[in-house]
């Protein structure tokens, strides 16, 4: 797994395996690869796995949460972002901002674009795709609500954590995705459940707007979305990817 | 006017006065002063006059188009996003995509964020803002409102013109607004029926999420939105400033 962390006041990108990050030889979205030089996972803190210039999301995009819902299957993504600013990684601590009464986790699968995507037809979407992480997408929903546009509630600062690394592949047919609070198990589907699949998610987006390498796609939350307050931990764990944990504290 | 331009392959910044344009002893947002080395403005290809990381945009600001509308005044401004790849210069062309059938102007003021702001009283928000620029944000009406989310139709790459340059103060009280097409006014007003103004703005902006140097804020439009058509060129102007020119043209 691909990570990006600080060691030693300096940020670095490296390799992460059996609690040793092999450093990279040259950045990693310019297709760096592991050298021999390692230090302990135990002497870092691990930062967002990219630095992304924007933040693209996809709505309801789970068929179980669809019917769950009763909702009709949508016939195209319906996106809305949320800015670079609100990226954090794994460990890091969500803020709550004082004007929210009610925050809410959403666990997502995020795609991390590895060079610049625009018009990309869906068969060759692969090509553009880095990699994955988890990502949570945190909303302040009574004002997500109130505004009526989803920009404000969703773009806080700490909102948008990604992590911990990123890994090269998934299996999209079958990858387990689930959010637990405090252990307790909320949000629970599979990736085959994506009613726009990875590759498809990609080439719509890339026909609306350019994606730069480094941008980061959330690609929608599953059904069990709900409600949490300072002091708790949410982890998002993806089969194939691993857990990314988050308290939420208080401003 | 501080102006960003391409010269001889490379991207410079500089301070332009009477067709010339002084470069600058630093970079611009560094707080960078004009120095005796000069070059002609016909002889550079102007560009954004800066880099936003995002660009925050405020909803319906301004009293007249209110008072037409039979709208009520807002009491907080309602905030989208446009991302960093949907802005343009000065006489670049914005780009028709296929998908839209409606096309429309929005002439705004543009704020220029010159250091890291968060969590700003609205009595401190002067010392945050660089300058002012013009700026049109341009909306695919049609998908703007099939998506309800707004975040798509106003996205498109080339669909955030700024420019044609920053100047560092602007007289709030009285400055004209105005968009023309093909030379036809369309949109008139002044900055002072702004509802929220510029300190307000700022300030609000800061307390949902940190503002960053190069930061660019849209304030609003007027009331005259309308349509254009590829061949159509857009000119808005503003008291103080100067004015932003771009043609639509077909992908």
């Amino acid at each position: 797994m691909y990570i990006r962390f600080e060691y030693k006041n300096k940020i670095k990108e490296g390799f992460l395996k059996d609690e040793k990050i092999a450093l990279l030889d040259r950045e990693m979205l310019a297709g760096g690869e592991p050298t021999s030089e390692t230090v302990l996972v135990k002497d870092v803190t691990i930062l967002a796995p990219c630095q992304p210039s924007k933040v693209v999301c996809v709505g309801l995009n789970y068929k179980d949460h669809a019917k769950e819902m009763n909702m009709e299957m949508p016939t195209e993504p319906l996106l809305f972002l949320k800015p670079s600013t609100s990226v954090i990684g794994d460990g890091e601590k969500i803020i709550a901002p004082p004007q929210s009464t009610r925050l809410d986790y959403e666990g997502e699968l995020a795609i991390v674009i590895g060079q610049e995507a625009k018009n990309i037809d869906t068969k060759d979407s692969n090509k553009y795709i880095f990699g994955y992480s988890c990502a949570n997408d945190f909303t302040a929903r009574d004002l997500q609500l109130s505004d009526g546009q989803w920009a404000r509630g969703k773009s806080f600062d700490t909102f948008c954590p990604i992590g911990p690394g990123i890994v090269k592949t998934i299996n999209e047919n079958d990858a387990e995705i689930e959010l637990r609070v405090n252990g307790s198990l909320k949000q629970k589907s599979n990736l085959n459940q994506l009613i726009f699949n990875v590759d498809e998610i990609v080439s719509y987006i890339s026909k609306q707007m350019t994606l730069l390498p480094g941008d980061i796609i959330l690609t929608g939350t599953p059904h069990g979305v709900g409600t949490v307050v300072p002091g708790d931990t949410m982890t998002v764990s993806i089969t194939g990817i691993g857990t990314l944990t988050n308290t939420l504290t208080q401003a």
